[in-house]
């Protein structure tokens, strides 16, 4: 790697708030260049109105004359259904590509086989198929939470029963559409959750994740998505219990975690989203339940959504595709 | 009872959350008259500038000169620990008392025997007790919430294993002592647990109460409190599995709670805390949960911490200590 | 009047925010009773799922079937311009109607006669017209906060120069409709002016009150709205300068408001949105400046506007026309 | 100037708002290492744990053993009235300062001619003097937001009569004390104006800045901050009226900030504060009044109060007083 070059980097759907996110930190980045910034919606607006420290330049349609080509990695911020013909289009062009939908996370048998060969792209579990991933999954925002506190004990075979997920989230997780439910009157001084029972879309991911992590041995999920009155940020509480007691019960994540740059493990302590907003880590909190009859664990694990749980983690994987250091620009 | 008898009322600790909702609450009730308020602070302000709906009169300093006799039933609602001297000299007045104070609602065995004797205020299950009760335990504002959605299963022991009850509050749950920890820019885009591991103090209150309810045959319980950025409002989001399928599952709760004023049951949707807020009802959610090996149940309760959560309650207490209708200034 | 009747009242438009209002007020209201809740949307909906304390009842749907004249007086809850034609249709029938749209407040020289002898609702002002006016226009929000506050100096012709009013308001005061800038992710932690230049179509309304106010020599009125991060509440704050000092500065809001039952005057004060939130009051503040060459005062207005600033107004005009005391069902 | 130098910068008063923003952005600033980080409280604690993008190190105590020489500049972010002590420490030890106190802003005629020295440290006005200062008095977040918007027309004297100055804070701008009235059931859902009638201690340091632009023939001005419930943030808006109208309205502010970095101009749009929010730029909006007898204006000027306001525009006098480009770090 030439550590002076500049890469030159599309994002399609840069109108969203992963989109604009991203823009912002691009921006800021030191190696990387926005080329191409494309949207369906907003064409012609400076990127500058976007986010702060967006580069110059204005939005572009996202039409299909766009030059793929003249740009080293492309980022799909498009909506879930939306992005695959653009993905495949990237490809199509010779270039590699960091997809933010949830189309290509969990591939059926049936997909094409390029989209069976994405990567999922938590790099904490998948670093090195990373590296040289030609697509790149980008894993959501809920299963980011969850799987990055889950990862030591399931690759250990450590848990005994159902996990239980309940998750919250700042509204920027559900984009920018305007839904009456987002409404500012309806969210506000309100919190509900949404999707109980095992219906949403982000629980296949994290069971598929998880059954690699455990080798096939894995727990039962049972995931409840909240929706919070704040702009970002997720907290999930995860409850658990061990098949035996650990004598000191941060170990797993320590140990899993030492040389990372962006988990931080917090002992016996409750991150909050403030820990972690307008950031781009995570962090993890192990708290021993007293009074059980067997040894129970509550995990936190507290992201920025549009941080880790989206723009965030897909510069952490363009990092790690054009071999700069896999924190640059994140800290 | 006299139906045109107006009850005279003191509260002692008006100048709380708990007591400001309360003087709302009376101020606009048709068969009762505050005739006593009384703090440690804000002596001489008068009532109007505390709660929209106050009636006239001014704060009175808490001291033994209060004349606690010349009230038909007194509201104590100082904090945690400041409660029991006042509950006595009321009894030693010769008048009845509701205390929202957590000192009375778990009495110890060598605890004195007026305070063995309390009756715990919630309606829904001791109703008949309360009416005649000298001392009422009016509920902690967590314990209400989870109680009211478990109390059917816990009745008739068909719970298998831990129960797992996530809830969050609004900040005037933790009252209004100026903890930097509640100012605002702390609070505001944030959210977090806290007392984790089972050591929150309204673990014993429905430890004890589920014990009774389920004649010692009670699960375990795991409780982890939640700080939301909202003012007023509870969610609690509980999960259990059941000893065996139910094929109606809302059925114990729509049974349970079909004459209950101020429960409404919600089959197969999640109540959100705009359900609740401002009133003082409490709204329960039944949500069968799938792909799980054995049948398990997501329930979700929603309260007013200030309203069915405290001041409320000890409105519905007082109702029911007055023979007055239960839900006479509540809807 | 016979004070045990029970008056038949329609609501149109019930599902928007003003029209929740007023039936949550309505439920409540002891002379009265909503005997017809029509909307366009939401059609079968229980009137209770739509605001605390609602009475039985389903939404009927808003077509010409809809028997307007079985009601003793209509209030109509719908847009600005969709109102007239309902209005119309419910003077057909025989009966009295109270309008919340703007499209009658400041009616033109060639609107139809009926539509200009309706009367401006803001029963401080106008309270006489009210008791027997077949059609009024309840004001606007802004309208409302800013007369009350300058109709005892606009009467007595004391100001000099262009009055300033820099006023705020809850998103709930535009309405439900699903706008992206209205979005939860887009208000929360922001806070911005709009319509600003004086292009409010509220300016209209108040020029044309504060002209009959000040038998023609009105001072100009330069407004700019702003929005705020909260659900409700409006606070106009409002700057002049004074023909002459004032000896006691409050003296002619203490005269003008004394028998009022709504209007809090609070001297050297500045009263906030949380003093009116979630009532029917206005609060006025009067706060004289230092340090200027000419005597200048602030004056602070603060009203909820669906409150005062609507549905509230909508029940005082409703009062007054059925001859009730005319703050029934709204301390 | 080295442009590979690391200077060593020192903060004092790190655990507050402004400076733990501060330790934020030197934390990535590539010119400057924060040697010297300390404060009265939470000593010990590491600075990671303040602020996001803070480097190693831990809070030293404020003692007078603090080794003041080894930095070349030292920020001091104490609180009103605690920082003179601290500057002449400073400046004893031969270092350059930076105060973010209101002490140094206004010095009296009687103050140490040390404080009458001071540069007041509004770039955008006085940029020349920074490079060289050494001691720089930061402004006031409100003076930061009315100064910019004002400066053109009080530098070209085209201002007739007063100026009236309505300014919305967030809650950061109060600091970090447990005060009562900042609690987040205090703020939330709230808005109201605090020292109203011209009382506000930032008058006086508007007042001086403007008398100075204007060559002594200065406005009167009329100023009423407010409280919003966000946590950082403010906008001015402002009214005056013109000695004659101008053709091109927003012409003085174009040709005023073309060349700045962190002044953006925008003609006829209200900016908000999310324009600015997490940002250290100020937005500035200038729209024209129609309707009104003699020529107005509304100016819009929106800044972060931790930002341009505070830590932010403290970096860019840094940034002169080292001889770094200006806008280093903060775009």
């Amino acid at each position: 790697m030439d550590n002076n070059a500049i890469w030159r980097i599309g994002i399609l759907g840069v109108t969203g708030y992963a989109g604009r996110e991203l823009l912002s930190l691009l921006g800021r980045h030191r190696h990387v260049h926005v080329g191409l910034a494309a949207a369906r919606s907003e064409v012609g607006v400076p990127l500058r109105k976007l986010a702060p420290g967006a580069p110059a330049g204005a939005v572009c349609a996202l039409d299909e004359s766009l030059p793929l080509g003249e740009c080293d990695v492309v980022v799909c911020c498009l909506p879930h259904g939306a992005s695959l013909p653009w993905v495949e289009r990237v490809l199509e062009a010779g270039r590699r590509v960091i997809d933010l939908s949830a189309d290509l996370r969990v591939p059926g048998e049936d997909a094409p086989r390029w989209s069976r060969e994405a990567v999922y792209g938590l790099p904490e579990l998948h670093r090195e198929r990373i590296r040289t991933a030609q697509v790149v999954a980008n894993p959501g925002c809920y299963p980011t939470a969850a799987l990055l506190a889950l990862a030591p004990l399931l690759r250990a075979g450590m848990i005994d029963g159902p996990v239980i997920i309940d998750a919250a989230s700042g509204t920027t997780g559900a984009g920018r559409a305007a839904r009456p439910d987002l409404l500012f009157a309806e969210v506000s001084e309100n919190f509900r959750a949404y999707a109980a029972g095992n219906v949403h879309r982000h629980l296949d991911e994290m069971r598929d994740q998880a059954h690699r992590l455990g080798n096939g041995a894995t727990p039962e999920l049972v995931f409840t998505p909240h929706l919070l009155p704040i702009r970002r940020g997720i907290l999930a509480t995860i409850h658990l219990s061990l098949k035996a007691p650990l004598e000191d019960p941060a170990a797993p994540w320590r140990e899993a975690y030492a040389e990372e740059p962006l988990v931080r493990v917090m002992e016996g302590e409750m991150p909050s989203i403030a820990d972690v907003a307008g950031g781009n880590g995570a962090a993890i909190g192990v708290v021993p339940v007293t009074g059980t009859s067997s040894p129970r664990l509550t995990l936190f694990s507290a992201i920025d959504n549009l941080g880790k749980g989206a723009a965030g983690q897909a510069v952490q994987n363009l990092n790690l595709m054009l071999g700069l250091p896999e924190a640059e620009g994140l800290l």
